[in-house]
C-alpha cells in the first residue's frame, strides 16, 4: 500500500454520505502553553463516537450485493464492534459481533441498540477468533479486522485526509497507535498530501509494542496490559506495519497519570468529552514539545465513547 | 429597551474581537425523537466558558478612558465574577470581584487566574451588596451587575444573533432564565431579526420565580432554593422583566432529575462538558416536546463549567 492522492480522496467520497465530516476544534491557551498550532480533529463527534466508523463503513461498501447480504462479523469489547454495527445498520444488512462475556454493559447496550446480533464468549483471544470464525463458516458474513485490513486502513486515513483538506498548513499529525490502523491510514493520507509532512504516533508505557515494534524493525505483540487507554492494549499487523516503519518518524510513551492528566484538561478546558485513548496524543505532546515548538499539528480526538461514573481522574 | 437589528448588529461588531463566534451543533438522533430540528449554540465553548462574557464585555467597552481606568467591579460567586474579570484582562483595566467566603475553590482560582483582586465577605446578598459598594466608593470602579444592566442585556442577546444569522431558519428560541439577562437579550434579538420566532425559556421547579413573574405580571422574588442549576437560582430585575413579560410565550418548569437526565445526555451523547444550567433547556424540550413539533428550535448551551469530580448523576 502506498500513499495515493486521487485513490483516498476517493474512498472519502465513498464514505462521506455515511460518517460525518467532523469540525477541528483549538485552543489559544494551548498554543500558547505549548508554542505551537494545534488542530484537534473531532473523531470523539464522529457517528457511534469514534473513527473506527470510517473504516468499518469502507470495508462494508466495498463488498459486492451477495456479499453484503450475508452481513458483517466482527470480534470486540469495544469501538470496533459498535462501528461494525451502525455500519450494516446503516446498509440495512446483518451484523454478527463475538463480545466477551465481561464486556462493558455500556457497550454492549449500544451494539445492540444499532441492531446487531451478539454472540457471547469467553474473555480470551483465542476464543473470540474461534467463535467469529464459525460464525463466519455457518453464515458467510464477511469478516472486518479492527485494524490489519486494506479497506480498513484506507477508511481511517480519511480523518487525517479531512483534516489536511480543511488546514493545509499542518505540517505534523501526531496519533495515538494501538493497532495500527488509525496510523497506518494517517502514514498514507499524510504523505499524500503532502510528503513533507511529519508522522508522530503516541502510546501507553505499559503497552511500548509498537514503539518497540518500530525501533526493532519486526512486530513485538502487545503485553496487553490493563492501560486506561483501553483501545490501545493490541498488536501491530503484517498489513499496517510495514507502512507504519516506512513512514513515522517516532513513538512517544506516556504513562498513565500524564494520560489522565490530558483527558482532565480537555473535557475541564476544551469542554469535550473524550475517552483515555484521545488524550494519548496531547499527553505526548506536553511530554516532549521541543519536537513540536513553532509547528502546525494535527492530532485526532480518536473517540468520545467513556464512562462518565467512572471518569479515571 | 425595544427590537433594533442594526442596534444590535453594532453591539455584536462591537464586542467580536473579544469573544468567539460560538458553533452550532446538532444531533439527528434527538432531532428524531423529538421529531423537530434542534440548534445548540456552543456558549459553553466561549472565553471563559460562558455566556456571560458577552454581556460583561460589552458593559466594560461602553465606558470611555478614564472609567476604565478605574476598573470594573462586581459580586459574583460564579461565571459573571469569570467573565467580568476575563473581559478586564482583555482591556488591560483592573477588575474588583467580592467573592463569597464559601465559593467553590475552583471557581476562585480561576477569577485570580485573570488577574482580578478578590474581596472575601460573608455569603450573604446583603454583606456582598454592601462590599461591593465599599469597593465602588473606594475605588470609582463601574459596577456591572449580572443581569439587571442594559449593557449586559444587549451583550447577552448577541449569542441568539449570531444563531440566527447562522441558522435562518430557526423558528423558536429556548433558553434558561435566571437573572433574566439572557432571556430579555435573547428576546430582543429575535424578535428584530424575524417578529414571529416564539421565544420560550425554563427554568427548575425549585425556583419558579420567573414563571411566577411572567403569569402575575410583576416581578416575584426568586425563593433562592439549591438547584444543581446553580446559575439560574437569582430573581428577575427591572430592566429585563418588561422585555421578558412583552416578548416570552412561556416559561417550562422542569424537575432536578429532568435537569440531570438532560445533562447526562448531552455529555454522553453529544460529548460536550456543560453545567446543569445549560441542560435545563433541553429538559423543557423532552418534558413539554407538544410546542415545539416540527419547529427549527435554537437553544442555548450557556456555560460548560462544571465539576467532572462531582457531576450530579
Amino acid at each position: 500500500m502506498k500513499p495515493d492522492l486521487n485513490f483516498h480522496r476517493a474512498v472519502l467520497k465513498k464514505i462521506e454520505h455515511y460518517v460525518h465530516r467532523t469540525p477541528v476544534l483549538s485552543s489559544s491557551t494551548l498554543d500558547k502553553e505549548l508554542n505551537a498550532h494545534i488542530y484537534f480533529k473531532s473523531e470523539h463527534l464522529q457517528r457511534m463516537g469514534a473513527f473506527k466508523m470510517r473504516g468499518a463503513t469502507h470495508a462494508a461498501l466495498n463488498l459486492n450485493v451477495e456479499q453484503r447480504a450475508k452481513g458483517l462479523c466482527t470480534h470486540s469489547s469495544g469501538n470496533h464492534g459498535q462501528a461494525v454495527a451502525l455500519a450494516a445498520k446503516s446498509l440495512g444488512i446483518p451484523a454478527f459481533v463475538v463480545v466477551p462475556e465481561n464486556a462493558p454493559k455500556i457497550k454492549v447496550d449500544a451494539m445492540r441498540s444499532y441492531g446487531a446480533e451478539l454472540i457471547f464468549c469467553e474473555s480470551t483471544q483465542a476464543a473470540r477468533e474461534r467463535t467469529a470464525h464459525e460464525i463466519v463458516e455457518r453464515t458467510g458474513a464477511h469478516f472486518i479486522h479492527p485494524s490489519n485490513d486494506r479497506d480498513v486502513i484506507w477508511g481511517q486515513g480519511t480523518a487525517a485526509l479531512e483534516m489536511l483538506e480543511d488546514h493545509p498548513q499542518i505540517d505534523t499529525l501526531l496519533v495515538a497507535v494501538g493497532g495500527g490502523g488509525l496510523l497506518a491510514g494517517t502514514c498514507l493520507a499524510a504523505k499524500a498530501f503532502n510528503s513533507k509532512i511529519e508522522v508522530w504516533a503516541s502510546e501507553p508505557e505499559l503497552v511500548p509494542d509498537a514503539k518497540q515494534s518500530l525501533d526493532s524493525g519486526h512486530i513485538v505483540p502487545s503485553p496487553g496490559l490493563p492501560t486506561i487507554a483501553d483501545g490501545l492494549r493490541t498488536s501491530l499487523g503484517d498489513q499496517n506495519f510495514p507502512i507504519i516503519r516506512e513512514h513515522t518518524c517516532d513513538i512517544i510513551l506516556v504513562s498513565e497519570e500524564e494520560i489522565k492528566r490530558a483527558m482532565k484538561w480537555t473535557m475541564d478546558h476544551m469542554k469535550q468529552v473524550i475517552e483515555p485513548s484521545a488524550a494519548v496524543p496531547l499527553a505526548a505532546l506536553r511530554k516532549e514539545p521541543q519536537h513540536f515548538k513553532g509547528r502546525h499539528v494535527g492530532i485526532i480526538l480518536c473517540g468520545g465513547n467513556t464512562d462518565l461514573a467512572n471518569l479515571p481522574f
